[in-house]
């Protein structure tokens, strides 16, 4: 009964005629629930799952390490919660406020919960999942300074979690590889197997605080090269086996004046936010800003894709 | 419409023969609203409400920023989320795990949201709110050095957020007093007013980025003296006008062996669980634990409790 | 705090960029809680609220019982329940199983829960109701034989029970007046005064028996002249001062042979879908069906609204 | 993956320190998911599941078609829907009204849904289960004449639908056997093999129309010898392999005069509450009540038990 168990089986939801409803995809075309059948390309994609808890974890590929000047060997891996109104669907928009300038890709999988998880042996895990889905750890990292470690204002904001297009169990996804595009460039590659801590050490280490419950999602890190995205980008999280989730990033009013307290930007939000490219366009500007970033990011993408993640001497 | 408008209201509800209902309190007695009545005193509260996210602030009275030798001055608040699994009853239990020593109180109030809220303004909060409740933002300090900021060990495991025994609305909670007791031992109080920034203020700041929907509630901080309790420790949270919550501290198992990574106590989380008692206690013991903390906490109240918060020099 | 006392407000909700957010009305565009707008005309609706618990009276209005020759007088009101799948939007789809001829409308007035209801008096009732919204009580009368009075299968199907487009409060929905409309012709015409059981009274009932929660909605009867309606047809049901929700009839495939027990046309279903037509109709066809109703509805339509219900001599 | 495939699993839920949490069984003790155990004799137990949707069917099996003189062969089954909110617990109360002299138990079996379920083939039901419990649809036959066949006083009423002990997967219900006690007195008994549509026969019946989700129910009937129970009766509901649930019958108040419409007992109310043993009992009284069968109740149970349902002729 394990998830990584074939037959491989796919959930899919859309919204159709004022109300959402599972499907299967037939071809180009989706049969839905009621019997009806749909363009693919036109479906209005539901999120597969409703999770009540949204956990994430802060670092888990050695990539990202290395990105950083990290050492995980000795740790233990960290965990932020994102509210679950920041879910959002396949096709969604992700909305940059319009005083932001730092709102970032992280391309995850996230693992959904099957039956009420709570104190689960490490070999139990997967007995307990009810399968994966694609997900974008989206975050503005123009609120980095003002969060203390939660991420609630980077990460947490309405819709800063897509997740999708289906739920997928019967795969192994020890074996799969996670490929994120921005505007069809390659930006983000890894295989499952670079992460420091697997999806089932994870879920063990998690549920031996908190119960975990049906449809509730754990999002199990991101590899390197993380970068901003700007209005009119989409972006793309593809998992081998599972899917591929396409986002289309918007821009959205800055808020009324006095509401709230305002984004900055810092030399430490530009760090987390650039990573490795930090130093290379801080020799041209100092401090480099998002739009530096985004006038030199086709080439910068190239390097990097080719070269890999920068050791760190 | 405002929430802080007479008359006052309360919600309760209680586990009774089987399922959860609402009641409301008739001297000594809970009338059922099937019509049957219990005494209180025997009733087995549920949560006044079931939120689906719960937000916490991290620092909020001057006196526990005094107390850290922090300057709130110039800053703005920072928040955490707890998952929907922390929340606990009235008269429900707080375990402590048998391998964590720093279970502490933070006694708080609770903002229950009644209308869906984004982009609200400072002004209009009040009109969007539901009413209050007394709360404990308990957190197991042994775990303080392996959350990253998240709070997510600390202070999101299972029942780690009672709150009640009531939902109550026509207060004007800006003029309420807050206070906390252990085993019937006065250890916190403080006025409303002296939050860094207000219940209406922190709502409009959430809002800005992240929609509440109705149930869902913010826990607006807690003043100095936070401090470890232990198993057959009675804590009761008490805001006027709005009620008192009193809930005991058991003790239960360590999980498994190499089920998740393990409590650690450190320095910091010392510090942070014994505040300006830390001091005091390592004229002693280098470091002082928690039960150096228990011996002598009778003595320590006491004196706190006379002096206030330490000033900082 | 009665939801009959000014000033009005409404709660809308649409899908927009993948996700469901609240929004207000600003001319002719919706003005969403991100601080977005959009055409309204464009606008996705989403239900303005989502009932755990939807209850429907069988029969609440005098010219519907005159309609069909019943003596209310005496009486009390019966009810059956839909399930929360019924669910559907201003402008979503109503579906007719191609084995299906006779859907017909209903126009009704929903009210809907504000807090939880046991045991409220008939006077209490409008200080705990959230608002009013329109509402279809859709059935197809193919399974009128084969339901045993629930109505489980004719009204019960996913998306028979549409509501919106908003959910509005301080209205005085006792001076208000309820019309339906069939592709632009007025169907349907009544007073809220005309109701045998007054809402308060529907609600007070009700709840003697079972707790309602906030969200659920009570649809509170149709008045005479409930007829079938075709795949191309719109439905409109205007209530006043709260708003006119939109849908449209479009045909869905039959189930497959074996899945189910199948649709069934007998004199008894057609003479509750064509209510006092029947008569008329099967001067010329012995039994009439859905079809002979279409080619005439025209003039029936208008002979009927000039005239009003039938008196039952 | 059918559910009727061992191995057997089971799912507890107790309310306990406050929360509702996850148990299983360890002899004569219940482990709680957080480690901690209790004596299985004290545990307070919370419902297994928290469906959305209840669906019943109104009639299937062939022993009660023969104690009411019907003829189901060449039939299709009918259902109604409870509310959610009569979802009660395993050792919960029955609450009979003071008005009420009808309470009826029936033992039934519910199957529960463990995947979305629309238009679902016969052969693929059992896939897209999580599971059986034991359920109970009292039903208080007082209100009979008030609720046109949808039973939504009869049967409706808060906590009216007892489930539990546990949700079990992996036993083959098909061979299952039911059995009811009152008092320790077996009332009914019956082999699921009796059914005259079975349950994969009615979830592909039922979805043909409507969408279940996970979690949701359905009652499958119950056999003969549905019967009055009385304050301070015990009423057991057992099914082989999947446990034996208790609820205890307790009375709560009238309602206030004027708050609902009253309960009355007439012929048929009280030829459905009786059963087979009307006829008997009429004999010496004229109508006979619910205290005529409470006194003779013993005797007449025996003697049924005894003979099985009475043939039709």
């Amino acid at each position: 009964m394990s998830v990584l168990d074939p037959p491989r089986r796919e959930l899919r939801r859309v919204t159709h005629g004022g109300r959402i409803q599972g499907c299967r995809v037939d071809g180009d075309r989706l049969i839905l629930d009621d019997g009806r059948s749909i363009h693919e390309v036109d479906a209005l994609y539901a999120p597969p799952v409703e999770p009540a808890t949204i956990v994430c974890v802060h670092l888990n590929y050695r990539s990202r390490a290395v990105e950083f000047g990290l050492d995980l060997a000795a740790g233990h891996p960290t965990y932020f919660v994102k509210p679950a109104t920041a879910i959002n669907s396949h096709r969604g928009q992700l909305v940059r406020p319009a005083d932001c300038t730092l709102l970032n890709y992280e391309g995850e999988i996230a693992a959904v919960v099957g039956r009420t998880m709570r104190g689960v042996r490490r070999e139990d895990v997967w007995d307990h999942l009810a399968g994966f889905t694609c997900a974008n750890d989206v975050g503005a990292h123009d609120f980095r300074d003002t969060d203390a470690g939660s991420m609630l204002r980077v990460k947490g904001q309405d819709g800063f979690c897509p997740i999708g297009p289906a739920l997928v169990s019967g795969v192994d996804i020890r074996r799969a590889g996670l490929r994120t595009y921005v505007n069809g460039q390659k930006v983000q590659e890894a295989a499952v197997s670079e992460m420091v801590w697997g999806i089932d050490e994870l879920l063990a280490d998690i549920t031996r605080h908190i119960s975990l419950r049906p449809g509730d999602i754990v999002l199990t890190g991101t590899p390197w090269h993380s970068r901003p995205v700007f209005p009119g980008d989409t972006v793309e999280v593809e998992v081998e086996g599972i899917g591929r989730l396409v986002n289309h990033v918007v821009e959205g009013p800055a808020p009324p004046p006095g509401r709230g307290f305002p984004a900055t930007v810092t030399k430490t939000s530009l760090g987390v936010a650039l990573g490795s490219d930090y130093r290379a366009l801080k020799r041209d500007k100092e401090p480099p800003t998002a739009e530096h970033y985004r006038a030199a990011r086709g080439d910068l993408i190239a390097r990097n894709m080719a070269s890999g993640p920068p050791s760190k001497e």
